[in-house]
């Protein structure tokens, strides 16, 4: 496409899911150029080996993912798509002013203690999360304008922040809160395990991570920054379910004595009506409205004092890439919603 | 097989999923002899042609639902897979003497404004409760070893009260409960819809009946049996997850400040002591080891105050046909098992 | 976005899979507008109503799909995403300037017996046929850059003449051809069926429309187009799979004795050089690699005289909503890919 | 089961999928005692705990696989479900009296050479074979009821010889054959790929192993036997679909100049008259009708000289574990379908 003025941006990870997911959106969007793509174990051959899908969309070859092969790349921003623990090793190593997008859990958590405990290995850059905002774009536009490197969200964060954040911030809820959530295959990669051989996962439900989920501190993190008087008993509990993408939060919660069914509309009104990729529902969203979008989609109910409130998202896109690009463009200043809204076919 | 003492049993609604699974497990019973299935819309067709994997496992031809059809079969037991709100208009017209499991919700509710409210109807045959037990083997027990007529649980509310069951009548939990429950598109029956349509279905998950479900009755009233001092405010919100088989349940509740982690292990431990169909499990169950199976899995965990329990089960087994023949068997005094479980192959 | 030169479209049968399909694509196309969605029963209700994954997108509201109703519209260029033997109907009363891209099956046999036969009526407008080319974009672009009316090719048979069209045209095989054809559930439409129905679709597979699928004689004309002199005993026979989007074709065939390997690959090589959408593997494709793109995939492979060919395609893709947007763009002289090929996402 | 007159059996590889189904069967088989359970890297730990299904059923541990572990068992039969190559390294070792059902591909094919191009190994005990009888009940059971050792046939082969045989050993057939057969992902057993990572395999079809199935020799082998005559230029293609259970296999073939479609049906009647577990359909088989079953379904249909043969089976039982103990029941001179029948549920 001669004569955009684009930016050029770089993916590493590019061969995993979330990796091709990127490639394919920035691809796509009209005001970027993809350069670069880091890929372990795959350096010189195609991307579109990795991704079949991708061929005909892209020429480029995988690289390393040394500093100096990002840095002879001459990216305006890159996207770090690794597996936990990757990034906070080669993040020290990157230029200064170069804009980052991290997808992974290293820059997410303040507390040092906490993303040992979750993470099992010491953090090896703690004094760099100074420099990272925690991207969920719709609590944070305001800081993420301003920043140059975005720890985005886990995809389970995601939802459970955008189910909670409004009342919470608004003090309407008590401090027992349950959240159930369920995740397609899609979250575990391309790692091979026993629970994602499909002989098993096809038709299997299951819980796993009992009081455990590295993603509970997450939610916590961004609770009491939406409320520090807010202390929260919150319970988080993930399951696993026979689909690929999605991405699902059931959370029940209480309301406060002075608080009223009103006052939970109101905060959900208020605080979702310039978000241009959270759609409010009428009746609880259904995975497959969002498969492939970069939407999130939620609803809410009150019976008596029990709220129920329900998010759907595809973790793959809100969950990780499309909300890794719509952070760019806040950053960049462009238009929120900028290449991700024609990124889907018609919802089957 | 010439010569055993058989039961003589009959499937009314042998044409459904359920009437199916029915038919499939009392053919393989080593005590009964199937000589009966009613089928309207299907009278003078082979069962097997309604239900083609059944092809050389039996001869039966589907005929009328009548009381009459019902009589000229000389049944000593009626097994009853209808939908809602059919059996209440026939029951009243069979001997009284006859047996029968009744898979619908027609005699679980003792309320019958609660009836009205949840299945739309005035109940047809009201006074005929009082001749019905509610069959959940694992909490009945005596009383269906004593019955003729048997209310045969909901899937949904066998998992929750196998869950909720043990902790309610020892008084350990506080009256805060939210149950979380997951269900494949086999819970739909044979009736089709824009919800189990294929292109629709893979790939869905979704919240439905928000506030409303039919089973959260059927468990409050279970539970107030258990222990009519627990007041439980709880709260039952239903899923549907792109499986065919399959109920999930994942219970959120909270410890009374006098109760302590021993105390749950030593209710569930004794409870299902001597429960051959529940088996207790040190981590949460998976829905696949259940499929096609009469077990409930059960496991659970504690978190200061907060208690996750966890049950999968087949709803089409464990949720309707392998529970229906669990308490013919009790009721007939033979070994709760009789039948059940070689009805399975490996596990995926 | 204010200022593009716009075309003008419009989609009847808008509430259907494929309308869906060509909606989403359409509101992402740089050069179209879409002004007009037709829906029978859905008249006054939103797109995204019928369409929730567009939520959004779009607030077109459904109308009728009277010809004034379309001609109020001004439309430049109208898709038609009809049940078979309704569109056959609509266009006789249609202004004769109007563009038309008709994915249904009324105007692609030339044969009003053939028709008969395998749609089950007469046709109502057998003249009109002389007014449409048959779409294949790969064989025809010539025709469908002068046409202003297109007859959209069934999916099965977009893959079958693409498999065969090369080698039939340079007479390179014998007349016994055998055509094994997958499709996923999606094919059927929104209609609800027994062989749809959830709980039955998952883990079925089976072969349906023995000898006599209305695509046979599609695929026979476009192969009598490239040889007349080819007098091909063929068979194709169908089968369902479960999943949900997806055409897949294995083509077994003979080599003319005086015809060789290289013979095969330059035939495949010449007819597809210059094709931006048909990608030629070495492997056989896999459903996947397509899935929710506008490409189809095809690779071959010989031994002695027999020759396999496999070509896999999106049913809703290049098999009816992408290939119509890409005969539109040839329609037009826009360049071929527009608008399709950012489609998707990364490949699962 | 006190009393019962039980035969002493055993199973190598029960850790497998096809090693849990044979393990479901044999623990409800009314003359089978299982004694042993062998599984490399599982010694120790119990069978339930390879296989949670199985809890409840089986408190059997797995032991190693050495001969003298197995003769220590005493065992009266030996069922072998380990990886190609390993039983060839195995039998020479064990008791010359001992009966063996291997269910791998080691003691199909009789040409040492084949077996070397197809499994990649000169075979280790290549004087076995002679003991070996082909054991595909429905063909050879006057020769399984003299064996005491038997090569259980492959999944893929089972279909495609159910399919032909009747034909070929009537000399109805020409010499040009294609079978297309397609397989769920079971099929890979417990072994992780790529392939079967569910974020791939949910919603893929694709062929594989072009020109090179190592069951086309096995296929070759016992269409020789049938009429070796009939010289077979058959090409047999296999496709993976997104299904856990199920071989389907669609033949196209050629009548005779001198042979009629009556032929066909007498054929196919005659041969399987008296096959318990082989069922003729009316129309093409569903592979729901048989999962989970030990039937094969089977169809056929002429138009002209192209005749069209399908069957579907279950890869694990009739392509696998209800065949070996098919083939158990007819050396032991039991009915054949005893501990078969009963293994299975409604159908969904």
């Amino acid at each position: 496409m001669a004569g955009k003025a684009a930016l050029r941006v770089g993916i590493a990870g590019a061969s995993g899911l979330t990796g091709g997911e990127l490639m394919s959106i920035l691809l796509g969007h009209p005001l970027c150029d993809v350069v670069y793509a880091g890929a372990l174990g795959q350096v010189g051959r195609f991307v579109s080996e990795c991704h079949p899908s991708l061929e005909r969309r892209t020429r480029l070859v995988c690289q390393g993912q040394s500093p100096d092969a990002i840095r002879a790349s001459g990216l305006d921003c890159l996207f770090m798509a690794l597996p936990h623990c990757e990034s906070m090793k080669l993040v020290p190593h990157l230029e200064p002013g170069l804009r980052i997008v991290d997808l992974s859990g290293d820059y997410r958590l303040r507390d040092a203690q906490q993303f040992a405990q979750h993470y099992g290995q010491i953090h090896a850059d703690a004094g760099g999360w100074n420099g990272f905002v925690y991207g969920l774009s719709e609590i944070a536009r305001g800081k993420i304008r301003e920043a140059r490197r975005i720890a985005n969200p886990g995809c389970f964060a995601t939802a459970a922040i955008l189910s909670l954040y409004p009342l919470v911030s608004k003090n309407l809820i008590g401090d027992s809160v349950f959240l159930s959530g369920v995740t397609g295959s899609s979250g575990a990669g391309t790692k091979l395990s026993p629970t994602t051989h499909h002989p098993h996962r096809a038709e299997a439900f299951a819980a796993y991570k009992v009081f455990k989920h590295q993603h509970e501190p997450e939610i916590l993190q961004a609770l009491n920054d939406a409320n520090p008087n807010w202390a929260g008993d919150l319970v988080f509990q993930t399951h696993t379910a026979p689909m690929v993408r999605g991405i699902y939060m059931t959370a029940h919660l209480r309301l406060n004595p002075s608080s009223s069914e009103a006052d939970v509309a109101d905060a959900f009104a208020a605080h979702y009506a310039d978000a241009p990729l959270v759609r409010m529902r009428r009746e609880p969203p259904d995975s497959k409205w969002v498969r492939g979008t970069p939407f999130a989609d939620l609803s809410w109910s009150v019976r008596g004092r029990n709220v129920l409130v329900f998010v759907a998202l595809d973790n793959l896109m809100k969950g990780a890439a499309s909300q890794a690009v719509q952070n760019l463009n806040i950053m960049l200043g462009w238009d929120e919603t900028l290449g991700l809204t024609h990124c889907f076919g018609g919802g089957v």
